[in-house]
């Protein structure tokens, strides 16, 4: 069935997305992976395109397209470049970004949103510690409150971005009596002293993305780089995440859905025992059943996308399509990867990368298990 | 998320089908598993309510709805109640009276149609045999001229409505050496001599439906009895079969969602170990699992009832909306008993029932493994 | 690969277990299913053989074998011919004799034992009740002391053999105030004035075994049909546990496995698209899956009754084995429902009828939700 | 329960395994994965403790073991520290040396077994070449008689110690019009002219190990280094799959009880939401779940152990052991890696690389689809 989400507009701006990528990052990809990074050349030539600015008004040079659906046509279509750069994107464009456009003062964002627009200032958000996982009410990042400044002291661990990252929307503790209530947003700025990054972290897959683990230690900052109110980051945080969810459920089926179209073309070509490997039945079934999951996991976020476009996504929906599709990817794509034989374990396959990259988005943005509790809770339990 | 597919006129509809079970049906609806057979007046009353003539021209008394959405929402509607209902129904409405509509001559239009939406004629669908499953190209029912008549001589079986049916629509050999495409459908009453009904089977559920053994021996019919082309029967089966594999998955999503949201409140209500059992963290993820994989199949479901509405949903694409649904229902039944405990193996309970009903959904209409080699088929495997 | 843990001996015994089944039971098997009920004549005869009195010594009539893999031998052949047989045989003479024996006086086992082991005294243990389910700690079921009687009121559910048991040993709550610690195990005749029964229940599945709901109102006992400590009940049932885990484990496997063979044998045969339906790959990759999954489960429980032989099977381990067994059984069954495409669903073929049966081998005898606690426990969590 | 395969020898070996890894590998293993390579002094070592020898007879400086209890125990201890120790001494010492003890000539055995069960010379095997995969009808590496010599040319990949092997047993093509029964064993030496190796396969997992692609140019080689029969290749290589098989399921259980051993105690430490993760019911019953699964998965190959020692295990119960033991060591780490969380992603948890380790075992020795295919054509489909 066509997908009937999608209109031409949106459909010139795919074109457009993909101009882009396949002008100007696929030939380097490889480069990305090796180098554990995503090049500053990346983030200029998207903005130059306007692909960092959907979420961003014309008046602080961004493009603001109020319609969602063009947000989940470039995490697609980067998606099916690969997974880190569609997390990459997302961390900067579709994540951090709305927090300043909706919850920064007219200064911070005539100081912020332009360059964030042009891929000049790039954003991470700082919300998982060490120590703490998902538990927000067991934050221990502090900020005390010193004259007119506030001394930040903590860390802050799988930073998407975090080691190139301009800024660091950072979730603090300002009222240690106060669990998930006593959270404040930070803009911290990585010149800041005191701010500091370690190693870029050696993960299982994403190789591209330079994930980081940043360290607080009596960074000064001011009322300045509050974003949104005081204690109040926990709910600013509870109103973001159904984009996040959705942003990471996009991505997920558009990855593997690309790599499953890749499969189906191998599995075509690849002969063994005299025959091509798709074409033994069990093969065929098979296959027949990773194309029908994944369609129908496309179908409810589908559904998802127009609903959030429309203002009308609850946080828990996003919650199902959240892990509903990361199951659906990781699934899809363990099978993929068998389908290779062999070359599946070889890391100059893309399955088999996809495969190591899909591991981590069970895991993220609220693990799967924390998207049932939250389903659970509405549904009485 | 709310779907979207039906507005008001459906769901005011919807309201006249509930009232009509709630009324004329629920109250007995005990008796029709008891007596192994839904009663005549069911299908009288269903066809005062103007129910069985969704897919019957105005002119042949029935209503012309020209909306495949108001023919899922009955299908919703009576699957609810329970799935004998749903398929009963579905047999002889949505899948047999559309051929006699678009294949039928004018003269079997009239003889035939304002009695069948009337609830007078009881149809029922006669394809598969004892010998030979799902393959047409097996058929042993044969006809063979002698003069101006047909003599028909085999057996179906398995047949839905078969008890009671007043015509069966029957595939038979009319042309042995062309494979499946010499099979012929012809409109066979029951009150043919030598026509004859094996005894009512005994299945694992849907006790309510009178499922039958036919034999035909010596049955004289002539053309005026062939519904469509003679040697047409396996395309006019073709271009039918999206229509019964959607109906097949809109009534596997409804029978297992409202079983699920039954067990979802049993859940909440029944106590064990001091607690609610939904409350127990294992019950309640599983909860927020099935919910979203109901959920999840709803919206593939939903847009193929639009696809078909609009007369665009292909065979293959219906045969991923069967399969898929009839798993997911399956599935998530069996964890409904589960979380019954032992009332989940009492057949006083609606769940036990649902259960044993379900079991059939991933094995008719095609079986999910016909299914999977169709659909592997189109991907050029 | 062969089985170990047999010798001839077990292999001898076998056969006339076998013979007695063929000869005695197996031509009147239909009949058990329609008439809800295990006939006297089968208990007699089992008696007879000594197929009842494996865990009575010979001093009061019985075999006193010694040698759980006698149990293991009865209990696989009889649920090879159905279900019920072998867990009706297991409530019997498997899980409450050994309770008599274990615990009773000389007087009780005098007055029980040889009529038990003879098939004359039919035994059912009483310990679900309609409210609790299986917290033994909400229990309901009182004993009052009056004078030198105990008058019992209350009710048991789901009793397997509790429409035809001569003495029903039963969990009923002596000490309100003590929770689990507080329960005491009666043997109660069925002539006693103020017991009585339900109705058969009518169940998914296991027709022959006439399971019943059980009233006590004022039944007055003596301290004479207390089976064990006063108070004691709890532990004495912590104890029987594993072998009650066990039977089932021993049952289901050897279910699964009787019908997979059957399945396979019909694979063979039954032909569609002009092959065996098991020689298409799909079915010929389920069948090695499903075979191998038995003889796994099967080597697992193997290992269970050597160890419970030489009494070293742990409660936990026990466990293990139950959840398992029941799972695979199940997961099993389904696909040879599967593979008997419209047939299985018929309740004339065995596989309809075993795939019903099955299904409460996941919840009872402590469900398999149960069981993981437990195991989870002695993990340390 | 006890494993009761291993008597006070076996543990008393197992011992002496143990204290070579914690004294000579595991200080240094990080550096294995780094320089994606197990050092020569690794091999030295294990040779001077007798472990490479346990399939090599007295005379030819092996310890003549005769009892594949202790290969399994290197086997298990080994992957216990990573999963590619254990596959590269399995494929020198338990899989190809057996070659050449079983099928060498004397001169083969004086030249290479004294050395090979020193750890000078190191063994690989190579069948797989880039074409082919698993079909050896297919193999196109060929060996031309030229005079008194063969010339070989072709190519083979995915050869585990291929970057470091001395010797490589090759299959070659001798009969090109004989399909797999024109295949003949050269154990050719790294010497060679003509002979190369490409660079180190980057694979998803297993960065210990050193797998290469293989290139024959015009290598020469005599009858000399012919091992077996000329053109019995395939019959050899049938007759040596099982405990290639067996050794692939001994290290796969060993390597995730290894690791869920691991993560148990991890989720019994970690904190969240005020509690240790493994103690959120969910967690808990999965992780009873994954202990029962690794257990049952145990006890059967523990018994394919046995068998094996006693010479009695076929091919397809071999073929049983591989391709569920590596399903369930994949299912297993993959639910570890979720225990985790984050900290699941980050290569420095061993969890992590263990998830990615075991990929492979689904592929490779006979993919699992290979292993279905075999066990159904037994079941006679």
């Amino acid at each position: 069935m066509k997908r009937e989400i999608y209109d031409e507009d949106h459909e010139a701006f795919r074109a457009s997305v993909r101009e882009f990528l396949e002008r100007s990052v696929i030939p380097d990809v490889e480069d990305y992976a090796e180098s554990k990074a995503i090049p500053r050349e990346f983030w200029l030539e998207a903005g130059k395109q306007g692909f960092l600015g959907l979420e961003i008004p014309e008046e602080y040079g961004g493009v603001g397209a109020q319609d969602y659906r063009f947000n989940a046509v470039i995490g697609e279509e980067l998606s099916k470049v690969n997974a880190a750069l569609g997390s990459c994107w997302g961390i900067h464009a579709d994540i951090t970004a709305p927090y300043i456009v909706a919850l920064g003062s007219e200064e911070q964002k005539q100081r912020w949103l332009p360059r964030v627009a042009a891929g000049e200032l790039l954003l991470a958000i700082g919300m998982t510690e060490p120590s703490g996982g998902s538990d927000l009410a067991a934050l221990r990042t502090t900020a005390v409150r010193d004259g007119d400044e506030w001394v930040i002291n903590g860390s802050k661990t799988f930073i998407t971005n975090g080691y190139s990252a301009d800024i660091v929307l950072t979730a603090v503790r300002t009222s240690p009596e106060k669990g998930a209530r006593g959270i404040t947003l930070f803009a911290i700025e990585a010149t800041k002293e005191g701010f500091s990054r370690g190693r870029k972290l050696d993960k299982v897959g994403q190789d591209e993305s330079d994930t980081a683990e940043l360290f607080f230690e009596n960074v000064r900052v001011t009322d300045e780089e509050i974003v949104g109110e005081l204690d109040g980051g926990f709910i600013h945080m509870m109103q973001k995440l159904p984009q996040e969810r959705l942003g990471c459920a996009v991505s997920n089926v558009a990855h593997a859905k690309q790599i499953l179209m890749e499969t189906l073309e191998y599995a075509k070509e690849r002969k063994a025992f005299g025959q091509a490997v798709g074409q033994f039945q069990h093969n065929k079934f098979l296959l027949a059943e990773l194309v029908t999951q994944i369609e129908v996991a496309e179908a409810y976020i589908d559904k998802c996308v127009v609903a959030h476009a429309a203002g009308e996504l609850s946080p828990v929906d996003a919650a199902k399509a959240k892990w509903w599709s990361s199951q659906a990817q990781n699934e899809v794509l363990d099978h993929c990867v068998q389908l290779h034989g062999g070359y599946g374990f070889m890391n100059e396959y893309r399955v088999a990368r996809a495969w190591r990259d899909a591991r981590v988005s069970k895991i993220w943005a609220g693990s799967n298990e924390i998207m049932k509790e939250l389903i659970g809770r509405e549904l009485g339990l």
